[in-house]
């Protein structure tokens, strides 16, 4: 048995869930892939959890409880930095959860870059600086022989990343298309009973789906960086954020999805890689598909991928969990996938 | 630059894909992932191709079009056995492409024991040994440290050992389901149009997707095959062939299908993979599944499977070609992947 520290950035939903889901998995993990699983430290912008060389070898098993009032924790450190936290022992894993920022890519850029230049892997659910930054990221993974794994930022517990990668080795994608933002899908699929895209926002606000700033979703930005991330990993492009055509889902009537069923064609923000001859593109557009599309009836909140291939014909993944433990479970994937070499 | 020497047996419909599709993606293979692909050899019960030392450095590249007239080739060699064709060099991977036999596991079993035991990776397309026998074979492989893989037994191009062991790290699967035989599916679906089994059965036999001993396929064999093979693989299990309880598709009636339709549900035939409290069980049987089942809009040759987990939620997989080139696709996919340590 093999013990991998953790250390998370980022005590929001994601962060908590992970460290809730991380503790649940523990037996597992050690049974069935011989790693044994530590949370070192835990960090958010005020300060951080550090578990205490004496304290109970799970470590920071109680944090979720505690992170309302983390200042109330005995292991709870004002001010403590990423540097500290990973401290001089053997490198483990950094479980990047900070918020998305894709003007900056901050504060995510710096703790990655902070932690693989140390030596340690990263297990990513943030997608900022992975879409400003991804060759300068990945680039020091390599120098630094260590990985640099980010199924949470595209699409979560849909395999977006793994069947790309794993699976269509050795065959050419010459198109991926998916719908991988789920409030947008939600959103649509409600606007097809008829109620307009205000109210339907709205509604996926009040439900919690939806974000109080919801432009990173419904504006498409959300599945641009997913399908940048999986184009690039997947396809060998090296596309940025800037690359992107891109649309969202504002604009979108009642009256055009009536239309579009009128046609028994659906509508559906997918994002978009494909190549035509020499050129390769991606964008992200609102899009009317008809019922022989692999992601024709894909509704609701539910994500899925298809790519188009030369050797294995049009493989569809569709499903996972979208909520902070779905990513969670994404990241403990990572992790574990990490350490089997994979 | 790594050279990986391959080793076929088996030279029917697979077993030529595999040849011409490993020459049409070598460099590919080179480019991408840093293996150079030789095939050294290539066996039937009859004898084998074996590439001199001084032939072309891409092995045996025209044997698929030798093959109808073995003979006539400057390198067959009537009665060539597997051990001089695996000879005394570096091991590099047995791809095993002899006919299913359910029955004996043979000749499969002994070419994958052979092989295994003097340090050659395995990636398999034929199902027999490994339904009958697979815990030695995988004792063997893991005593001489070397890799079974084995895609192209189970469903081909469509990804469901990779998405089970990879993408599902560390989830609880409590279920599967598959629709994992095209035929089958393929005749269900004409007989949804009204059309007796029997005839659709001689259709599908006509344009070639069906055997002229169609039993492995419409009586359930095929599926019980593949779930059971993923069964173990993903959730750990230790069935044999003798434990699943299985049915085909025989009685199955156009009224069948009518009635169904007209309970808005759908028949297919059925691998699943059932863990209630501490009891798990494989089975294959005809079953009506309703609209909002994932499997419910897969049709035609179409093949599709759906993880139940605690962690991701749902995840299906659909598609992949199901025609020999497909299966070719998924061995080369192995064999990349034993190189990368997947």
């Amino acid at each position: 048995v093999r013990r991998v520290d953790l250390v998370l950035t980022g005590l929001g939903n994601v962060g908590r869930a992970f460290v809730k889901l991380a503790w649940e998995k523990r037996g597992l993990c050690r049974d069935r892939y011989g790693i044994d699983l530590r949370l070192k430290a835990a960090l958010n912008s005020k300060g951080g959890f550090l578990a205490s060389r004496a304290s109970d070898a799970a470590g920071l098993a109680d944090l979720p409880a505690a992170v309302p009032a983390p200042t109330q924790h005995s292991a709870w450190h004002p001010g403590l930095r990423l540097g500290e936290a990973l401290g001089e022992g053997e490198p483990g894993v950094l479980v990047e959860c900070t918020p998305t920022d894709i003007r900056t890519g901050e504060p995510g850029r710096a703790f990655m870059t902070e932690a693989l230049g140390k030596g340690w892997h990263v297990a990513a659910a943030s997608k900022g600086a992975l879409v400003l930054d991804f060759p300068a990221l990945s680039a020091l993974a390599i120098s630094n022989g260590v990985r640099l794994k980010y199924s949470g930022a595209t699409a979560a517990a849909l395999p977006t990343l793994d069947v790309g990668e794993v699976s269509l080795a050795a065959a050419s994608v010459s198109r991926i298309e998916g719908i991988l933002t789920g409030v947008t899908n939600h959103i649509l699929s409600r606007m097809e009973g008829g109620i307009p895209f205000a109210a339907a926002l709205k509604e996926a606000q009040d439900i919690g789906i939806a974000e109080p700033d919801p432009s990173l979703d419904i504006d498409g930005w959300d599945t641009a960086c997913k399908i940048l991330l999986i184009s690039n990993a997947v396809a060998g492009t090296g596309f940025r954020l800037a690359d992107v055509r891109r649309e969202g889902i504002r604009n979108v009537t009642p009256g055009d999805l009536k239309q579009a069923r009128a046609e028994g064609k659906a509508v559906k923000l997918l994002g978009r890689f494909i190549q035509e001859g020499g050129e390769r593109q991606i964008e992200v557009a609102v899009s009317s598909v008809d019922r022989s599309h692999p992601l024709y009836g894909i509704s609701g909140t539910n994500k899925a991928i298809t790519y188009f291939t030369d050797t294995m014909g049009t493989i569809t993944v569709a499903g996972g969990k979208s909520d902070p433990r779905g990513t969670a479970a994404a990241l403990l994937k990572d992790i574990v996938n990490i350490f089997r070499g994979v």
